[in-house]
């Protein structure tokens, strides 16, 4: 068998799909390419048993084949090799030669019946959208997943179709973030939970292109232009979020994100690394923001322009969470919508935009004083 | 006492300074900036008892002060506030207090009785060097510093003045560089080693700006605009490097830089990690380099454009290397000087630059067939 294609074409191709290549794993046959040839097609996929790439360039081949070959060695050789033709020539002994104008190379492949399968999603019902709107929607919410495995549905990102819109919703306990986008509606109400790392390696993969979304009880599959992402999905039911979100928090205060996030970065400098408490002393229209590290003899306070007409209040934050919701909320001016010190507060862009909804929740610290 | 400053202009500073500033030590006092204000100058320095670096600007203060202040924890304060002027004042109980338009911040200060004092270096001797010139030179050279302690000298780099130019060398026992500036000239012939983290941190300071050099037995001093960069020297003696450099290697073989080097770069990724040899297969007008990894099953050979006049010839390198020296050498085409497959191996690009002559002596490896 054999088979000649471009090496840059080539290379594209293994660009897209090596982020599904494991770089440490108890099974090496991950550590492979799936190449697989039919008909003048080769079909190159990767997987590491939760998510999967996939992707196919014609190439010119004698016959058909399906081989397992080293992925980091093939696109290493790929990436610093100049614009050439390359042969592939399979020989006895699992042994696959490489040939370009200058050079030779030989190594060793492997068959294909230990490949994992890549499970197959069922295309009948199809979701469009576009991809720098779900990049955006994955980017905004993906920051408050739990990094503990104790809940699994908590480790990933779900996807909530209703009739309000498709929901991306993400919490840890500590916080929680709910955007809605209104362009895609659904009468039936579905949830599905992506794992940490799709959402992570899904939003480099991106762009402005359209993407079509397929689903199945156990895998979402996205086609993204001529490539296929497919992840594995978390099998646990998500938390009933709903219930913690408070309907009415009549105290609004309201500022300016960049404002307050500067603010927010300069006392994580000084509030105690155990805690990382902030406080919030919030009068008629006046905020000011403290810390305090004992332990080093530290302190610090601003004051931040703001609005505000409710409850005097003071109430206290995890300084890391408030920066995380500041850095990830767009639109110039926040609006904090509390209770009491002790009630979860809500935070949301104060024009929120076309389509689109998105809700922050925290929950208060409690004041050490 | 208290002074006022513009925070971008002190936070400018700092920046300058923070490269001194030790990541971990056991001594905590080096986590800290040396603040010295005297007659409204404002001179800040740090040091990790190796290097130090130190620069002043002009303050409005009301007396003079020595005071020792937390290094990360000011610099990150200056780094996420805007444009503002502060006024710094000194409390009781070793209090420091920071005030701008919309916020007060409260450190502690120590006294500056146990910051080690930054070594004076004599200003007799100076020697000027354009600070491009000196960068390019300290690149060009610093990859083959020996990272073993077992002799301390070799882990920096040499600065050797002589009649024939001002000379940089490095070696690391299995290659070794010589970089000779021709525009600085000295009588007196001179040796001195600067330290690996010196020439790693005076890399980033360095622009086009005239460098200003002074010497003592024991320290070096840089002046870089109005920054000061002090270094200690190695007391150790360098070794006789002369002595190991061939002077007549009659076989010369020359070939493109830069398609030996990505020849290379794929001979690297088939040769076994263990040995990382590659084989350079010379003929007349034609040379083969070729590697295997009897491990994995896999090698590779590809043929590169050469000139070549000399014996045939076997020869062994350490793929490393020898990409190492192509990455170093400039000029488009380089000549490797060849005596015997057990002898040392000359590269030189094959153009000489005005006034700079660079040599990089490669020791070849056994071949094992």
């Amino acid at each position: 068998m054999e088979f000649k294609v471009n090496s840059k074409v080539l290379e594209k191709l293994l660009s897209k799909i090596i982020p599904a290549v494991p770089s440490r794993t108890p099974m090496p046959i991950l550590e492979n390419f799936l190449f697989e040839i039919k008909e003048g097609a080769l079909t190159v996929c990767a997987t590491d048993l939760e998510i999967a790439l996939r992707s196919t360039i014609n190439v010119a081949a004698d016959s058909d084949i399906k081989m397992v070959i080293p992925a980091r060695l093939l696109y290493d050789i790929l990436r610093t090799l100049d614009e050439t033709q390359i042969k592939f020539e399979t020989e006895p002994n699992s042994k696959l030669k490489l040939t370009t104008e200058n050079g030779t190379y030989n190594l060793s492949y492997t068959s294909s019946e230990d490949f994992p399968a890549i499970p197959a999603v069922n295309e009948d019902k199809e979701i469009n959208i576009k991809g720098d709107d779900l990049k955006k929607s994955i980017d905004q919410t993906s920051f408050a997943m739990s990094k503990e495995d104790m809940r699994p549905a908590m480790t990933g990102t779900l996807l909530e179709f209703s009739d309000d819109g498709l929901k991306f919703v993400t919490t840890d306990g500590h916080r929680l973030v709910k955007l809605i986008n209104k362009n895609i509606k659904s009468e039936i109400e579905e949830q599905y939970i992506i794992p940490e790392r799709a959402i992570s390696v899904l939003s480099k993969l991106l762009n402005e292109n359209e993407v079509k979304i397929y689903l199945s009880k156990t895998n979402i599959s996205f086609h993204i232009g001529d490539l296929e992402f497919i992840s594995r999905l978390i099998g646990d039911k998500y938390p009933s979020y709903n219930s913690v979100i408070p309907l009415e928090n009549e105290n609004l205060l309201k500022v300016k994100t960049s404002d307050l996030l500067s603010t927010i970065k300069r006392m994580g400098l000084f509030s105690a690394s155990s805690t990382k408490q902030v406080k919030f002393s919030i009068n008629k229209n006046s905020l000011e923001v403290s810390a305090e590290d004992i332990d080093h003899g530290s302190n610090a306070k601003e004051n931040v322009a703001c609005e505000y007409a409710g409850e005097t209040m003071d109430i206290g934050f995890n300084t890391t969470y408030v920066n995380d919701v500041l850095s990830h909320v767009d639109g110039e001016e926040v609006i904090f919508k509390l209770h009491s010190p002790t009630k979860a507060c809500i935070i949301e862009p104060s024009s929120a935009k076309e389509n689109e909804e998105l809700m922050m929740l925290l929950m208060p610290v409690r004041l050490n004083n």
